[in-house]
């Protein structure tokens, strides 16, 4: 009988084995940490399913209870999106309306993520931003409204040009842009048309846009771009009545939006651009907008808003940083910093004015200009976003469309931020309000910028504000911001006792400059 | 028996005086608008009057009822101050814990102020200010922290001197100063002297101390000069302790303050100077000291809290205007502007450092920097305030204890006073953000300022944005901001049509300039 009571066992084992792969197979289902974890139901597609079946689900761990809205996406499909911020094991249940949708649970387990993806960014030490994982993110923005509406082709040009540069943040819209240079219908509408009488139904969201729209984040997102995306703006006035939609409608698009994209580690809301150039929506509302973000938001994503020609009131909670529209803050010293020293929170010089060669003066910085513009944000502890308006012939403007970046800033900027990811941290003007050319992270690491002016000779000479002891060993670069070049100057510097409110190098000895502007000093403590 | 009869008319006669004299009396008492009403009461002596005895009154006439604090002024006496701001008839009836102070009514009338009496300031048109009756005031201050705590005869002369002056509001701190440059004791004490453990007795004022800031308050009225009062600072640092009373004192003596002086009409509060270096008050007490100020003050006085290195929150509702400390935002064009963006309210650059000769950096601008700074203010939209660091031989500096002027900038602030007070109104930057020199008030008015460089030749020309019409003729003056001269260029100058984002004369014609710093033009439209 030994054969059978063998043969029992391993029925039993088998039996074991189907039990465990059918109630823990979910648990087997394996999330990165920051990265999506989808829910996928069929259910009704009678109605209007986008507003009148609610869908939604609580995620758990030992520690924390979110709340998720799903969405509708359209041919039965009732979506609900998740990113787990937490190593570990998770379960959900489904919330619905809709007794297909309703109460069904599951599980599945965050795992770490993979070298390249470090979370969402976040606001560090009060000006600066930093990833979840703590990596140090700078951002080296670039502008492209309109470019997820130009077709396949553009948009693939668009991002092999980014996957070559630098940047690692773009400016973009979500609803299609209708203005100078910009007039192309696009591939898809947020909506489905509407009746006679409206031409669209804003209560029906046309789910092939927004999985565009999606691709494309997600696109950025594995160039390691983050997607500052701007959720109204005013270049429509008429041509498809996005801009003017009315409040209702305005929140359902939010709350649409915010449940599609939450969980896109990559997303970062800006209100608007220009909010103050969007007549149908008067200054009040944006209070009532950003905090339905905020409140569909589970994540907490970075949140601003951008201004025309009248600042928001930036202080408000929702807004994470401050997105600012104004390039006098960086055309020149002592600017930048003014507005850092109001809000508390990280200043992003979002529009500056770009390099290019139009007519109109927002558009037709040099490439130095450009390029200045950012180091002058840089060395005040704020940032700068790029833009490029040269109109090529026939080629499509990136700033408006995308496609290929012709400019001489983008290489510059590059070099920059290279130099600020080589250094130890964020910087700050060392003697705030006193010294407008150096900054510092502390007194290991200062980078001192002449901008345009040339000058023969430099004294080594740091603020006694945040400086070092007497006989300090310090090693100079001498930055060339345009060329490029980072040239050691073969001498050690070691500080003397402060005089006034300067500390000197002992010697007082010059360095002889060449004759070229927009050079830089990288001054980093010998160990 | 016709003598009988006169007589007895005679007699019904006399009685009617009488009783019209009897009762009518308080209606003859006539206070004019925006001064004082007081009344005065005996009470207890007995226990703490300061805290025990609670003593109120409502004033009302036809459309308004006001709730007033009075406060115990020492000897048994109980005063209760009260602004009308309404012409006609007003009535009272006191409310108080003490039978003698309680339910006492009278009534006065509010009559028309004189010449020199225009009412309490006000902020008008967001960034301005005006004075009730809709004079326009334009903000010329200065600084003489302890002036009042120095001594009739010091006190005195600081009084002649700014009779001469044409500065129209002084920053002065109540409470002494124990600082460098100010280490004498007061002639009085804002308290009681304590018991032997306790220095002081906080919970007990000395109204003489009090008796004399509102005489010097009045002094200042006369002279048509704003007392833009300093309720706390940081400059004492255990020396008397005024400055760590505790949240419960600080409170108490708000209070005091509020009963005491909101009815004097050139009143303004200033929380604090430097705030942020008053090591005993955390940063959030703020709201609540401004709070109480805001709800102790019938009137709604302008109400300001100064920063050291670090702004308070300018925007929250109990600031009528911001009052920064920070000379960089006036020492160069392009920069005044950027805070006024920002609040939406009126800028005052409130401390940029000090004309004068001491080591210090902020108390070392020369008379041409600390001018420069007035008018770098004055076309941005901004008011700055000036202060005198001049350190002579035994003599006092003005800055710290009042006394004379010795500066060269107060004469040349005058004369940018006279100009502006002469022109149609406040200024704004025509076109903000791109052109930095040239303010307005509309088409019709311009002020040009070139600043310390030099330039041989000036074109006429005007920004687009806020200009006028092709054809529109204009009055040019040359001025010299130091030499404090206006001459009229002999030339009618035309406008043509806007090139670009410029207004040019339609000759071009080049007008030939001094070889001088610090001109400006004034351009004023031909009617």
């Amino acid at each position: 009988m030994q054969t059978n009571k063998t043969f029992f066992l391993f029925f039993v084992f088998v039996v074991l084995l189907v039990f465990l792969f059918l109630f823990g197979a979910h648990a087997q289902v394996k999330v990165e940490r920051w990265n999506r974890f989808e829910i996928s139901l069929k259910g009704p597609v009678t109605g209007n399913p986008f507003t009148e079946n609610h869908f939604s689900a609580i995620f758990s761990n030992n520690s924390k209870r979110v709340s998720v809205d799903g969405f509708y996406d359209g041919e039965g499909n009732y979506l609900i999106r998740f990113m787990p911020m937490e190593l570990g094991k998770w379960n959900y249940i489904t919330v619905s309306n809709i007794a297909a949708l309703n109460h069904r649970s599951g599980l599945f387990t965050c795992v770490a993520p993979n070298n390249a993806n470090h979370g969402m960014i976040r606001v560090a030490d009060t000006y600066h931003f930093r990833y979840e994982d703590g990596k140090p993110y700078y951002p080296f923005g670039t502008t492209a409204y309109a470019w997820i509406h130009q077709g396949p082709e553009l948009e693939e040009a668009t991002l092999t040009t980014l996957k070559s540069s630098a940047f690692n943040k773009i400016r973009m819209c979500i609803l299609p842009k209708y203005y100078t240079y910009v007039t192309n219908e696009p591939l898809f509408y947020p909506y489905e048309k509407g009746d006679g009488k409206n031409r669209w139904n804003f209560k029906r969201f046309n789910p092939a846009f927004f999985r565009h729209l999606e691709k494309r984040i997600d696109d950025l997102n594995a160039l390691g771009i983050e997607a500052d995306l701007i959720i109204f703006h005013p270049y429509d006035k008429g041509h498809w009545g996005f801009d003017s939609m009315g409040k209702e409608n305005d929140l359902l698009y939010i709350k649409y939006l915010a449940a599609r994209l939450s969980a896109f580690r990559n997303v970062w809301w800006s209100m608007a651009n220009e909010f103050d150039y969007i007549k149908s929506k008067p200054r009040a509302v944006w209070d009532d907008y950003a905090a339905a973000v905020v409140g569909h938001d589970p994540y907490r994503h970075l949140c601003s808003i951008h201004n025309g020609s009248v600042y928001y009131d930036n202080w408000k909670p929702y807004f994470t940083h401050v997105s600012i529209q104004n390039g006098a803050p960086v055309e020149d010293f002592g600017r930048a910093g003014l507005l850092r020293d109001v809000y508390f929170k990280p200043v992003i010089y979002d529009e500056v004015c770009y390099e290019g060669n139009l007519p109109q003066r927002w558009g037709r910085l040099t490439g130095q200009e450009m390029t200045a513009a950012v180091w002058q944000g840089i060395i005040a502890g704020t940032y700068v976003t790029h833009g490029e308006s040269i109109k090529g012939n026939g080629d499509t403007i990136f700033w408006a469309k995308g496609g290929i970046l012709k400019g001489e800033s983008p290489a510059r900027i590059a070099f920059l931020r290279t130099l600020l990811e080589n250094g130890p941290g964020p910087l700050h003007l060392a003697d705030n309000w006193k010294d407008n050319q150096t900054a510092q992270t502390d007194s290991t690491y200062y980078l001192i910028y002449l901008g345009k002016p040339k000058q023969k000779e430099w004294m080594f000479s740091l603020p006694k504000k945040g400086g070092p002891p007497v006989g300090t060993k310090y090693k100079v670069d001498l930055i060339d911001t345009w060329k490029m070049s980072v040239t050691p100057i073969n001498q050690v510097f070691e500080t003397s006792k402060a005089d006034g409110y300067r500390i000197y190098d002992k010697n007082h000895s010059l360095v002889s400059l060449p004759d070229d502007s927009y050079l830089a000093f990288r001054i980093h403590l010998i160990k």
